[in-house]
């Protein structure tokens, strides 16, 4: 035997198997996963549906998967869920009421990722352009702007969290010469509020102002209003650029991810073909989770459209409850037509931290996604009663 | 009964139980799982180690768990893995030499966002600093400086891999008045070359250049060379300003993550107070995965750190032997010191394909991760010298 084989027969073929959890970590985590039950069964303040159980999908835990680069090219490394993602971003596209063959799009890690995408395809189509956003739009988005480098103006906000259009007329007024890149909100993070695309878009036209992006932040609403009667115009029909929504709020997900879709003129000026994972370069993540596809994708299989629908309604329904509920207590709470977020008087740091509660200022809010039960909206209101020192009003 | 209450009575208390997958679907999903299982046994082109099993996590498959904002404040939303979180992150700091209460760090989505938020930091303090990397920079970087809308210049690289430091010398002394913040590869992505931050010092030094930013992009090699017994300097105590290195590289993680670790002078210069979550918004995204930190934390339990040394160990003896496999058929095959990245002749696409390698123009290479055995080496080294039509040569 020479040198080398007898060096190399001292490299071991076995792949040593990863021992088990030392017995204390165990036990921490066991603790852990029962805190973590009972807290699941009071979040009721943000915007995150728990009525799901995916442990159907552990099995994928054993496997480095991952979903890097664009998920309609053919990655080197096949490894990864690009066809179920693909199903995703077209069911996306469906109910966002994509053009055909004219969008693309991809599964996110989160808003922040798809806001980013958004506003950085806005920033590249119009370098010299200034982002307009209104103070109620969620607090990522100052971080974008800045992330970006770009020119930003913070528009006025309404009392009932829509833009304050007067500011947005004037503001745009002054500086016709830079292109605005627009950030509405469709469902705002406090107060659900809805920016009216249309009248937007209105005001872009009497100024005459034919350069310009808009982009949505869907992440609550952009999966509520496909489902209602009567929506507030909110997708590609109503003239957005490019539109994100969240897959762990609405549908819901252990894990946060959501989709962005976009213009694909817009896309392909900013894709580089990369020659290391073969196919394009199109997302900002590079290397990509693939379980949320697969997340995002049996939630869609074993909802379907109508249990989506039904899930909806009856959230929609819950937050009529509430409001309702809150009134009986003389308690002022109120909604958005079409959506599930029930406004009302911040009720103070207990209940707060009690029910993991959003305050801002003066107001906090109830979410009523699925998971929410008219138990919690009951000891909800009645908390917040007793700690505005409201008494029990009549039945009206 | 009043209007009110008898509409009440309409909302079910009931929440609707999340149907199973449909049975095509299911058929559908099993069949995907097995090409998977499959695909996993020839991962050997990549660096993501495969010797790990994280089904013992899926009860967490039930729970919106959300590391929204800073891991080591405390956020109004308790489903979070935040104590787990600051474990690695103090995992990480120790093994990268970071200076007692000096750095700050949290878990990404991966390479992308750790470098981003590095280079963040670099442009927010020099904000008209020029990046500077080199050719063999990871290629997520190019994309990573667009977004950021800096000014960069790219470096030549050598042919092993290394940054041309004549290059980088000549190129600073020209643009003395900017200051340089500097990208610098612990591990190439293609050679698995660490540039020398001794030189890079050295040459900021001689230059009187005092005020810089180097990031380090330790995606592979920055869990690995603290394993060895003469690693090349790598983190703090070689003066980055901040360093990430990926969690499914050499650990391995079924999904993508990583940690980036910054100086805690320069975090706070963008952290801001976000009322919504009661915590600081120091992180790029901002809802965040809760399950990377207990899959790092886990496997840093799980293996321990001898466990860890163990697989660095095995895997760099796994490379030594693949060269000399490589070697006895005449290929000229070599690797850094202390790299698991074996690089070798392109051998062509099909090859590539099977073994779903990494090309770049006329290499491939082989990543010696701890699931690699013997018996791939083995068939790889054959199957490429058969395809560059090598005879097998005579035992050295």
């Amino acid at each position: 035997m020479s040198v080398l084989a007898q060096r190399n027969a001292l490299v071991s073929d076995e792949v040593e198997p990863m021992p088990p959890l030392p017995e204390t970590a165990q036990r921490r985590l066991d603790a852990f996963l029962r805190g973590v039950e009972e807290l699941a069964d009071t979040l009721i303040g943000y915007p995150c549906s728990q009525d799901f159980d995916h442990t159907n999908l552990s099995p994928f835990l054993r496997y480095a998967m991952n979903n890097v680069g664009d998920p309609f090219g053919q990655s080197i490394y096949r490894e990864n869920t690009f066809e179920f993602e693909r199903e995703v971003v077209a069911f996306f596209q469906k109910h966002l009421h994509a053009p055909e063959g004219q969008t693309w799009g991809y599964v996110t890690s989160g808003g922040t990722e798809g806001n980013l995408y958004g506003l950085y395809l806005g920033r590249e189509l119009f370098p010299d352009g200034v982002v307009y956003y209104s103070e109620h739009t969620h607090y990522s988005v100052a971080k974008i702007v800045r992330v970006l480098g770009a020119r930003s103006i913070m528009i006025r906000g309404r009392a009932d969290g829509e833009m304050d259009y007067d500011d947005l007329y004037e503001t745009l007024k002054l500086r016709r010469d830079v292109p605005p890149i627009i950030m509405a909100n469709i469902g705002t993070t406090m107060h659900g509020a809805v920016d009216s695309l249309k009248t937007i878009r209105a005001m872009l036209a009497d100024l005459a102002i034919t350069r310009y992006y808009i982009h949505a932040d869907a992440a609550l609403s952009g999966m509520i209003l496909p489902w209602v009667e009567d929506p507030q115009p909110f997708g590609f029909e109503a003239g957005v650029d490019s539109v994100a929504v969240s897959g762990h709020k609405f549908i819901g997900s252990p894990i946060p991810c959501g989709v962005v879709l976009a213009l694909r003129r817009n896309v392909d000026r900013v894709a580089r073909s990369v020659e290391y994972v073969g196919c394009m370069d199109t997302t900002i993540a590079g290397s990509r989770n693939a379980l949320n596809p697969l997340i995002l994708w049996t939630a869609i299989q074993r909802w379907g459209e109508e249990g989506l629908r039904r899930r909806a309604q009856r959230s929609l329904d819950m937050a009529e409850y509430a409001v309702g509920r809150f009134r009986q207590h003389g308690i002022m709470a109120w909604r958005h037509r079409n959506s599930v977020t029930v406004v009302f008087p911040n009720p103070g740091q207990r209940v707060i931290d009690r029910w993991q509660m959003a305050p801002q200022r003066d107001i906090a809010h109830l979410i009523t996604l699925p998971h929410v039960r008219r138990s919690h909206v009951d000891a909800l209101v009645e908390e917040v009663a007793e700690q505005l020192g409201m008494v029990k009003g009549e039945e009206q």
